[in-house]
């Protein structure tokens, strides 16, 4: 009991302290982070297109796995560890030509849960977002 | 073996009673709960306005981020604690308008991992609405 | 510390071995997985009507809560232990449509987190979308 009780006042000290250090952010910003990891798990923001932004699907989509590629890395974890990917593409139509991409760059049979709809992203320009979620 | 089967055991008898003691739902409904606590995780319904439905994006976006604060106090956490958020909008015209109440809600630096696309809503007076996911 | 270097070595071991036994996949393909199970949870892939492929929503909904059944049954848990479902409607005028489905199959008072919003899904024969993540 009173080690229950030590540990409950630990954990608030921790948390009005804001240290939070239970949460591992990865390039926080004012506005999202670009990952936020917890308890064995690191979750990504949806990630778009930058220097290929307006391009072809095919060349968006290669650019956000690589950005997904490098922020798996920075956390400790890469794509064979992805639990869930959620893929909006602004025109449904592209769903073959993302697919290519995606499909030579996962790894066969280990790959994560999956669901892809259309949408309409943060600007024209964007063709592609996908967000994922990964085991550390 | 003995105590991994009493304890295989315990969780069949825990689960087939019925009370699934490590799911704590918030205003759990018959169709769906305000939100679910399990292992260290608030996970949230998606929100819509209600007091401000029909009104502006950025009037409801401020009370679906206020609902959002009042459910996770009751989960014992707060804003600053949020994994991830999925942001969707009627009209992804109103990005800037949405986003002008989200980063003064946010805390700099302990931001979240995020996603915002555009969707259709259950009513059209529902302009935003928003789901998140929280540590505990 | 002499034990905290053991549980590393064999962390990394296990990793870089390619076996994963931390994660575990449910009919894992060359795209995506069926299901992936990872500390106490499983996130299913989104799921959509095969064989009631360009019926109706009533139709659709019911098949695919028959293969979300079957999945979390694959992983040992069941419907009244979901955590969050995700819902996509190609037409949002079907929503009711889809709720008189998904209000006869959960159980009432364990209840997920919830959210339902209109978008495209892969191909115009399918109505509906649904994925969801569930405790073990």
């Amino acid at each position: 009991m009173a080690k229950t009780k030590k540990k409950v006042a630990k954990k608030v000290a921790r948390r009005s302290s804001g240290a939070s250090k239970d949460l591992t952010r990865i390039d926080p910003g004012p506005r999202m982070s670009d990952a936020i990891i917890h308890e064995g798990r690191v979750f990504l923001a949806g990630k778009v297109a930058d220097r290929s932004k307006g391009r072809s699907v095919r060349e968006q989509t290669a650019e956000v796995l690589e950005q997904i590629d490098a922020t798996l890395k920075k956390a400790g974890t890469d794509k064979t560890r992805i639990l869930t990917a959620n893929i909006w593409l602004s025109d449904i139509s592209t769903f073959s030509e993302m697919n290519a991409v995606w499909d030579a760059w996962v790894v066969p049979g280990r790959t994560p849960a999956r669901a892809t709809v259309e949408a309409k992203l943060a600007a024209p320009e964007y063709k592609v977002e996908i967000m994922v979620t990964a085991a550390l």
